[in-house]
């Protein structure tokens, strides 16, 4: 497998980062998780944006273009012969002198790497979730940011799984839903869909987007709704969106039985849609 | 300079880590930065104790003995004729496979770094402090890790040096006073001592400990106190305790004057005496 990195396109072991890499003493980093699909990194545009509005926040510079980066992207995806994939990208501030303080630190860091990925069919995965005892700050300018301080999501998800679940349900520090480890939160009541306001904490996720945009266009009521997680036990279903699975049926929180629904089925054949009309337009 | 990585003493410029290092793509790690004084590394026990408590949070298996890293310490700074400077502990999940979950990931990075630093003086160094818009988490089982998810920490730092001051301060989420981004807060109230509660989000700071037996000792009455950014204004003295500087002098909050205080400086006197006793008995 080859490797992305500051330029150069090396084999996967030889891909390093210096020890003194800020991305790896301080978590002082970006990324972006894609879904490669006939080679095609699916909504660039949608996740560059995010990348560049948190590389303005963190106040680094992107070393690349969009452009330059999409072509790599194709040119790994033919190189490592993995047109179903998913991708990451990696930006980090790179090496600087000791401390918090970001100062001197100008030359950044810039990976892509590929991931092996089953083809994506009709059918939504099943997932259990557990609702983590780590909290979420409430939105803020991180909040925005696909960071790569990302511990506390981490530690949550290995409490999911150790809890026999798939993925962490997480709050944030008012008890309100925010997101799942891995993704945003939809739930259903009857026809109305609900997901919780950025406002709450969780990531403005380009799947997210396209789920709203397919609600929109069917002309489904939407709501962007602060609530608690009682509401997800009473709701007639529950899903969750990742840019690298889609949309992921939830079919029980802590145990107890969330009810499947076929408008799940119908928003993830949606999503699936856009997605090969996405990978088609690019080819 | 030569660095101390997985066990094998080896020059910094070759001292590097795998792009797929859990530390690097998801602050997946923690990390200590001890003093080290007549090169002996200060405090080592105080310091050992929070690594542990961390990886036993992160269930991350530290791949050497106390013993012996604090023996390789000890030869690091003899190696790199670095008898004052600053230590740092990094400890990665290492290599895993992609996503939160460390599944799989049982191979653990471990590096000892070392920072020249200057010969510490009676006299604190003069800080002004400006406060962080973004908020901590109030105390979890994170707060009591030195996490390497530490980008928040980043930020505020970086927002505090453009706006003039020397270190952040972090309020957590009720907007209660926390610490400082690079150490523990404390504030003067006449012969009273005040810090917040470790359960405001405070790291549980090795010299905060340290400053805490000195006042006992001493017969000051000490109070771990809740309160808001407004009683620091209203301070007879203010000061910060981190591991590279001891006892740092806070004159300044957002441009408004706090006053000096001979106890900082007695508190500062204390801190050193202990760090010397400390090297000495050691040597």
């Amino acid at each position: 497998m080859f490797v992305f990195l500051n330029g150069r396109l090396i084999p996967a072991a030889d891909a390093v980062v210096s020890v003194f890499d800020r991305g790896f003493l301080y978590g002082d980093g970006l990324f972006e998780t894609l879904r490669v699909m006939k080679g095609v990194p699916l909504d660039w545009d949608g996740h560059w944006r995010r990348l560049a509005h948190g590389a303005e926040t963190l106040k680094v510079k992107l070393p690349f273009t969009s452009e330059v980066l999409r072509a790599q992207a194709r040119e790994l995806s033919r190189h490592n012969q993995l047109p179903e994939a998913i991708l990451r990208l990696t930006l980090s501030r790179g090496v600087g002198s000791r401390g918090y303080s970001p100062r001197g630190a100008d030359t950044p860091t810039f990976i892509m790497s590929l991931h092996p990925a089953p083809v994506l069919g009709p059918r939504a995965p099943q997932w259990k979730l557990h609702t983590a005892s780590l909290r979420l700050p409430t939105g803020d300018a991180l909040s925005g940011c696909k960071s790569a301080s990302k511990l506390l999501y981490v530690l949550a998800r290995a409490a999911a799984e150790a809890a026999g679940a798939n993925d962490a349900l997480l709050l944030n520090v008012r008890g309100e839903l925010a997101e799942s480890a891995s993704g945003n939160l939809f739930w259903l009541e009857q026809e109305t869909v609900h997901t919780p306001p950025l406002e709450s904490g969780a990531l403005p996720g380009t799947t997210r987007e396209l789920v709203l945009g397919w609600c929109a266009e069917h002309r489904l009521v939407f709501c962007e709704t602060v609530a608690k997680r009682a509401r997800l036990l009473r709701a007639s279903g529950c899903f969750l969106t990742l840019s690298s699975l889609g949309v992921v049926e939830v079919t029980a929180l802590d145990g107890k039985t969330i009810p499947t629904a076929s408008l799940t089925r119908r928003i993830r054949k949606g999503v699936l849609s856009s997605w090969r009309r996405m990978a088609k337009r690019v080819e």
